[in-house]
């Protein structure tokens, strides 16, 4: 493999409040997932956020979320399906417009924090997921954990189902994400990141939770744009990668 | 002239609060300003929304307002033009995604409430969100009240500027409308309301709250949808227009 | 037993949107659980509940909820317990001050919708909502279904815990409720209604969904107040409970 | 006069964003404007707030808000006075049981950002601010802008009118504050700042934005907490009263 896609979530501010630094996360991913108003990102934040992935050339992809502001969309919320699905709807044509003003277009969905976790199992609200971007347009690849409920249904639905893993979270042996509440869940050295991408990327296992290996195959890593030092991590991923002569290149 | 545009508000429900009869409205006005979930209207309320207009052949318009649900869009809020403008795009985008998924498109912009009101006079958020439309789809008229300033910069920016006219609102002598604040200023008795929009439409002057004789030219005439006997409104104005010969048919 | 309290949901009308009919409400029942905003309820709205509820000599209610307008309280939100204890803290100072300044005052706590349902069970939610309660007063009982851990932990922590019956809602053999989402779990025959009210009150058995006997014990009659033909549910129930010689009165 | 108040805004973080580092200004001010949810503040962060404020003897305000969370309650809104009034009494009340499960309490109120402005000249909402602080606790003192509206109100209605200066805010001639939109309008440097902050508080001159002199009579001086170097400025102004043999404390 010559190329990989770096994802990130970015446009996470909303109003009085910044959060991240999407501006120097654009220098080093393809992929930018920008909120889209129900967990973060005001109106004002998105637009300047798809500007700014425009000019720095990453695509843009909805990071559709919980109508939950307060919890940042990271809470576990029993919606109703066709609910959700609307909201989902609701979400991705916001960015739509939003992006088409920027110069771009939202070329990719990926759900975020607490649906992110839930439709790994939740099947009712993954098929809502999954209809909802279907119905706006069956070609837009969503974006998911290996195994996932989500990204099964998607396959089935005719949409592109596109694996992901996770630069800087740990893994549980059965290759699921180490929970955020575990000591150790999340990494933070840079190096060792870097390391873990590029193993990720040339095929090698990685060390699970436990010191097992895990071999984790993805067609995208995500590099967190709100953790402490989520920029030199980035860079130090980047620079990994450009040192194995991998190119960094979006999935789509 | 032998139609006229017949407008309503719809899609004002949100979550477990209705209000209005919208399947009722449907079948007598040929254009629905259907809310987009910043004063009223949440995504699976427009989505629905959006179905009953398709099925009923009537025209979809985004209501676009202010953030600000506990007050219903209708109190003025000193916002940024840029932002405002954002929040406008977002609002049309997120109907545009949902109206697709129910077979139908956004057609036009109306705004609403308090920024309706704001934008008669206020020029920066008027070009605000004129910019907006222009911005999403410069194909998309703007409808609001004869002589304001959206109207003025809607038409100088190129887009088509749709005048309409209230059915059940007073008029001051000067054509502004009475404020809501004043007695005598929304009008409830239906036939008084139908043998109104009839003078409208046929170029006849009405009644000035002070009496006095105020022509109205207008391409579309907004019946409310939320006030005590809307249905029984729109009813009337309908047959007195059915009865005169003149079709109700959408301005776009 | 010669007295029961009546209590029923009240104040749930937001902003633009009206929802149940209060005041006719306050003519049955002698408690009001009164929406504190996060699901419902704006701070107009909360102040004329407590001073209909004042004058009609009805004791007032904290009724406690997720932060969910668009669901209105009744998705399950996995909020951390934590952050659930503030967040009822929140409301019920909210509360105290509005009821002050409506000359009546808070005298209990219940908690609605999905977090209703939920501290059936979620032992760290449960120990949230009493660790909520008891931090703002430990003289406020909390109302909630018999055999509850909230009301298990509310007693363990020396709160008065008030088990509740519902009037209009199924019981499944065990005492639980039966999900909103099965047929026949809703009762809507005024009447029948009130018969069971009669059997509830006065120690006799009523029939659980599937026909089985079911003895309720319980200091507390929910009426619901947003449901169809509420105002003529709580009127049924209040003359029966007249013709039977049983007085509605307040548990406080 | 050996002593002065210094007043500052914390508690701004809401769910995932931080602003400011209230833990750093509580060690300088003596006075805690503690934001109440409405433009800022979750009531986790508003709990933990209090309890920072508590340990650190900085007596608590509540900082009332309009309901305007993407704006921060900096936009002016056209809020009904009586609708006002109620959100103000909302507001205070969270914060008091907020404050009260920290141990401590509310002692004064402080308007905050938009409707701080609109209350120096709005009759109806300065009216509706005073009346809201009376209903809940006629004990409470108002601060605001020496001159406005509201402590004029305050004081007809018996209520403690408190003055207050800001340390960072460039003067008009006439009094009023520079608008942030004008160049200069805010102070950047500590030192220039602490300098100010010294003349307010001996009763000399400070320069207005034309240079010319202005006497500014304030009982509370106020330091903003987000503003760049906000911790720096902060650690000036109490390093120049110090060495000014001028104690901090608080008004109340």
């Amino acid at each position: 493999m010559h190329a990989i896609d770096l994802n990130s979530d970015v446009g996470e501010s909303f109003g009085r409040w910044s959060l991240g630094d999407d501006a120097a996360m654009m220098a080093s991913v393809s992929s930018a997932n920008v909120a889209c108003g129900f967990h973060a990102g005001d109106p004002s934040v998105i637009r300047s956020t798809c500007e700014a992935a425009a000019k720095a050339g990453v695509v843009v992809g909805a990071h559709v979320g919980y109508r939950d502001l307060a919890g940042f969309g990271r809470r576990y919320m029993d919606v109703d399906p066709r609910e959700l699905a609307d909201d989902v709807v609701y979400q991705i044509g916001a960015l739509q417009a939003l992006a088409a003003t920027a110069g771009t277009r939202v070329s990719y969905v990926k759900p975020h924090g607490g649906l992110y976790n839930a439709i790994v199992r939740n099947t009712a609200q993954a098929r809502a997921v999954v209809d909802a971007v279907k119905s706006v347009d069956p070609g837009l690849p969503v974006l998911g954990l290996p195994g996932s409920e989500v990204l099964r249904l998607a396959e089935a639905a005719g949409l592109r189902a596109v694996s992901e893993a996770f630069a800087d979270r740990a893994y549980n042996p059965d290759g699921t994400l180490t929970s955020r509440s575990q000591p150790g869940s999340v990494l933070e050295d840079p190096e060792a990141v870097a390391a873990r991408v590029l193993q990720m990327t040339t095929g090698e296992a990685i060390s699970a939770i436990d010191g097992s290996d895990l071999l984790i195959s993805a067609e995208s890593v995500c590099v967190h744009g709100d953790s402490p030092g989520a920029v030199a991590m980035a860079v130090a991923v980047k620079r990994a990668l450009d040192a194995a002569g991998i190119s960094i290149k979006a999935f789509v």
